[in-house]
């Protein structure tokens, strides 16, 4: 279980030393995102007649993740919404919106307040708001509203990395409260307060090294698969 | 089945309307590539003891989708040996030689004439020489010499998108003659000409709209599979 201090020095460690790219991380991570939600809600098992998944997503490389995931969900025949509220300048990000644009995925203008239009419309939703890069205390407009409607739905909620509004270290009893947690490389420690019924490591590519390095024990992945329960 | 120019045409599409990065589209595909040779040989098929691919990657964009292929190949518990006899000084393939390197996977600084050597080492060749960048008449030197070593040897080759010394659209019946065939985003017309095992297409991520506008009719893949058998 890692520390911000530690999650952010193996992040530093892939990019410098192993010449990672950061579009190549994002692309990983939003596609082993996308595999989780579909072990954990396969198409035949949702309760609605349309297959659809509401992917919200933040400002920054959380966000990013978030859009790469809808992408491939599309690909694998759901039927993704985005909602994307303050998008980022950064080009990288500008293109990750661009793919997901182009390949017709609705983006939603504004997140309905209404709690009941959202638990009938969408199957799923997948909090890709702030991950780890944000603190709790600095949590501002329009995530504070966006935390405070995800905090009322019934949908079950997958929350990539992080769910947005917990400390990466003590979490946050007072915060949202997804099904299903999707740790991206290793798990931060804020997971051990994770009372959902799904935990998911994704993202199979961390060099053995790195591994060792960190001391991170991960658990075996099965076959050739990109995600494992926890 | 596509020709030089379609092939070209989509790959162009795919950059610079749908803002794919290459980086991104690389990842994609060495991933699908690694996926599709562990369908066809899985762990425990291999003849040999230890688990030996040799992964031969050429001076462009075919080679840095072998360098992907061997660094997925290795976490997929393979043990993938490279040769890379012209390095590439573009930042991005360096990068992606850079993860193989730290990552511990072995490089070799020649490739042994004598093919019983590599008959005896290797349970198979992936071939990421050439691809669709370059036209047969122009093979030079070390890529002559590689491609006739491998006329020679007895162990199955996989070719990635392309057969290394066929013409991407009428092929070449004095070429090498892999096993597997591993077609990018879309057959190329050589593929007709293909009289291997298994021909595999990879890299489920195609938008819709371009399948639809290049007239790819490609078969659906199966549930969040990234390969599929023709």
């Amino acid at each position: 279980m890692k520390t911000r201090v530690e999650a952010e020095a193996i992040e530093k460690e892939l990019l410098e030393d192993y010449k990672f790219g950061r579009q190549q991380l994002i692309e990983i991570w939003g596609h082993a995102s996308a595999m989780a939600v579909t072990k954990v809600f396969p198409l035949p098992s949702l309760p609605r007649k349309q297959p659809t998944v509401l992917v919200v997503c933040g400002p920054d490389q959380n966000g990013a993740i978030g859009l790469v995931c809808a992408r491939h969900l599309r690909v694998f025949e759901y039927e993704p919404t985005i909602f994307y509220p303050k998008r980022s300048l950064n080009s990288l990000y500008r293109d990750f919106t661009t793919q997901c644009e182009k390949m017709d995925i609705p983006f939603l203008s504004y997140l309905p307040t209404e709690v009941q239009l959202i638990n009938d419309a969408y199957n799923v939703v997948i909090d890709a708001i702030l991950g780890a890069d944000a603190e709790p205390g600095e949590v501002k407009e329009p995530y504070t509203s966006i935390l405070a409607t995800l905090k009322q739905i019934r949908i079950p909620i997958v929350s990539l990395d992080v769910p947005s509004g917990w400390d990466v270290e003590t979490g946050n009893s007072e915060g949202i409260s997804p099904d299903v947690l999707v740790s991206l490389a290793a798990p931060k420690q804020c997971a051990t307060r994770f009372l959902g019924r799904h935990h998911i490591l994704a993202g199979r590519f961390l060099p053995y090294d790195v591994q060792k390095k960190f001391e991170l024990n991960l658990p075996e992945y099965p076959g050739t698969e990109c995600v494992v329960s926890l």
